[in-house]
């Protein structure tokens, strides 16, 4: 191939990463410490043991700037990464602008997303510490997919709430789950205090990510310790390990002898844009490149663009710690938007201390235009996103837009985090105009808010 | 990594193979003549004209061994391709057995199988020769759409005649077919001569392959010249054009120091075996290893393995030209089994003749072992086959069992043409027992022969 027309920029086994890079050691100020939900204090390592193996609890409060990865899992991760970078050539010329458009792409793991980068640790770990099985909450199910995956890997058992809504909407992720051996419920179950309560009051919740975590850390909580909790997305650890991505990605951009102005995400609990971001934000901070970084939430539930910078419960019934972070209230239910994975109240607390301090950019898209960029971006490079990565690519496709009308080169980053191979009735519904796209009133958003947690 | 551990074989994008491999150069005996279906006559180039473009014409016919690929194609081939070839390392713990099993993955296009490799091809040299819109059938839908993303890429329209029953099954499928936007109809349609006249006998008519080619081939030859058809399958330059798989298998076995004892494809049409299996068998019949090669399809539609070999129609209604294989016979309505692109009443004219010059062994299950071993591919390995591809990964299972009952090793090697991220219904109905097991009765398969054309 002549030089100047490479779409694909590949590593070699030996690229992949050897430790994971942990943004803390870099950030200007120390990350706010998670408190306990009944005290209020900080949650000491000790308080987190009921729900997590040692291993990830000492990665969840660690400043280290490089985490070893062990050998097992690099081993596995072999069998997807390095994942290709590719340069969008097709779509460039489709949106006929001077902007260079390049999208890492996730969607090659064999659960079709980024998820498996993180089920494969946390599996890992809490195989080491003698772990019988996991329980977890999912949205779309990109992240129960992953887990079932990684328990099925290490033999672990592996207990799935599903967001009802999701349950519903793609029933192909929940069979997915149960091809990989896992047990799958629709969120709220009456399995669980959590579940009946949410039942009692409103029995036909279409459910949240929030109740569904909910649930799975009170099958954990109150399993003696034979069950432990995972979670995909939000917690140090989680975004931690999806750092290969980034680390990666800064690989690939030299092969491409580029490096980009503005690197996207989509965002609902933060990990994936974490994972493609914070390396390079890391270099930005170290007073490397002057680069944007710009995370992409839905509209209909804004926890960036709208949420408040709060310490807030990780779920519903606040039995989590409460995290600092932007946040729409414990008990905001979204309404039932097909990027099921960005259904989250809350947000990553490294992401959102990282926005408060200027260094991230949010943005907000409702569904309609998401899934017009997705087809779009579809028949140019061949690829359908899933409805969460759909708002990545409307917001890159609106970078390379704006570069045009200003005339000006722009190098655009975004991470293709999963591909919608699952999700395709969303475009069936898209293509036949059964998409709402919703805009909060600022009262129901207040609302709320106003019942957030006091901490003094 | 430590070499010993090595899991998956990656080529560069200068292996890319630059010529297709004609296995005509190498075969005992030359391929018959397909027959024109109104004289009997060996149809002419000219005869073929209304329906393909001239560069594939003349790859149909071509006796060259080496077929040179358009940089266009090859340029396109990198966003996917080489493909890995991996060794199933996990696979083979599980079933405890001392046999090497690899897998070729042609899952890693854009469209989830093998069938982008001729799409992409058929698509250019249409688009070369000026052609405005192609139309097509498909089955379970991988090759619709392969088609409509190659049409998307050269700016072709497309137009898709997709069995009924799979249309019904598989939503996912004709989703992702108008994703790309092509146009989908379900398959008997009253849009036909040839559907009308099904229709016309039994309204509830689940469709065939067969009658969907006859649509697609009655919609191009009535269009005047404007539309061209393009098949999925069977023809010699389709199973030409998929020959890049076995060409980088061969570099990936070189790396990974081993040979295969055995490969395996599944087959409906032919051309996910062939475009493996060729460049091994072209070795074995130049004198090389004494490989063998293995051919699985569905007991339900048993081509290879109670097929007669024949001269016989490739449609339903007889419009194509004749052509000598395997065949139940052109008016054989196999039963709607979710591996809807195994459901083809012929077989390819080369496979069938290395198949009748004993050079390919072949073998028939029924679903359910199918899924069975297709369940238990997904857990150790991750990737979810299609089930038309659930018959390789049959094949191969036993075929390593076989090796440990031996106390053998056994090097094999299969392809694994395509996920079945599209097919999770048919897990789901798997799962819940609903798949039923066919075995025709003896009678049923007669009858259906007894209306093969009369050739002298």
């Amino acid at each position: 191939m002549p030089d100047n027309i490479h779409t694909k920029y590949l590593l070699g086994e030996a690229d992949i990463p050897k430790s994971w890079y942990n943004i803390v050691a870099d950030m200007p100020n120390p990350p706010a410490p998670p408190l306990h939900p009944a005290t209020k204090q900080p949650v000491s390592p000790g308080d987190l043991a009921p729900l997590f193996p040692q291993a990830l609890i000492a990665q969840e409060v660690s400043g280290e700037r490089q985490i070893e990865i062990p050998d097992p899992i690099r081993q596995i991760y072999t069998q997807w990464r390095p994942s290709p970078l590719y340069r969008a050539r097709r779509l460039e010329k489709v949106l006929d602008t001077p902007a260079r458009i390049y999208y890492k792409y996730e969607g090659v793991s064999p659960v079709g997303s980024h998820k498996l980068n993180t089920a494969v640790a946390q599996a890992f770990y809490n195989k080491e510490e003698g772990v019988k099985k996991l329980s977890t909450e999912t949205g779309a199910g990109q992240w129960g997919s992953a887990l079932a995956l990684a328990g099925s890997y290490f033999n672990l058992d592996v207990e799935v709430f599903m967001v009802k809504i999701s349950y519903q909407q793609k029933p192909y992720r929940k069979n997915l789950m149960q091809t990989y051996g896992a047990t799958v419920h629709a969120s709220p179950t009456d399995l669980t205090d959590a579940g009946r309560s949410i039942l009692a009051s409103d029995p036909d919740s279409a459910g949240s990510l929030g109740l569904a975590i909910s649930e799975a850390v009170e099958v954990a909580g109150k399993s003696g310790g034979s069950i432990k909790y995972a979670l995909g997305s939000v917690l140090n650890h989680v975004l931690l390990h999806q750092t290969v991505i980034g680390q990666e990605a800064m690989l690939q951009m030299q092969q491409a002898d580029d490096y980009p102005d503005v690197v996207i995400g989509c965002v609902g609990g933060g990990s994936n844009m974490a994972g493609l971001a914070f390396p390079f934000i890391g270099a930005t901070l170290r007073g490397g490149p002057k680069t944007r970084f710009l995370a992409v939430e839905p509209s209909s539930c804004p926890t960036l663009t709208r949420g408040l910078y709060a310490y807030d419960y990780g779920d519903v019934v606040g039995a989590t710690p409460l995290m600092r972070m932007h946040t729409l209230g414990h008990d905001f239910m979204p309404p039932s938007i097909h990027a099921g994975g960005l259904r989250y109240h809350g947000m990553s607390p490294l992401i959102s201390q990282l926005y408060n301090e200027g260094h991230i950019e949010a943005r907000a898209y409702p569904q309609n235009p998401v899934f017009a960029a997705a087809v779009t971006f579809a028949r140019a490079e061949g690829i359908v996103p899933a409805p969460e990565t759909g708002h990545a690519v409307r917001a890159a496709i609106d970078e390379a837009l704006a570069a045009r009308e200003a005339g000006e080169e722009r190098v655009i980053l975004f991470n293709l985090s999963g591909h919608g191979n699952f999700d395709m009735a969303a475009y069936d519904a898209y293509f036949a105009g059964r998409l709402q796209d919703h805009e909060h009133p600022e009262q129901e958003i207040a609302a709320a808010q106003s019942r957030l947690p006091v901490v003094k």
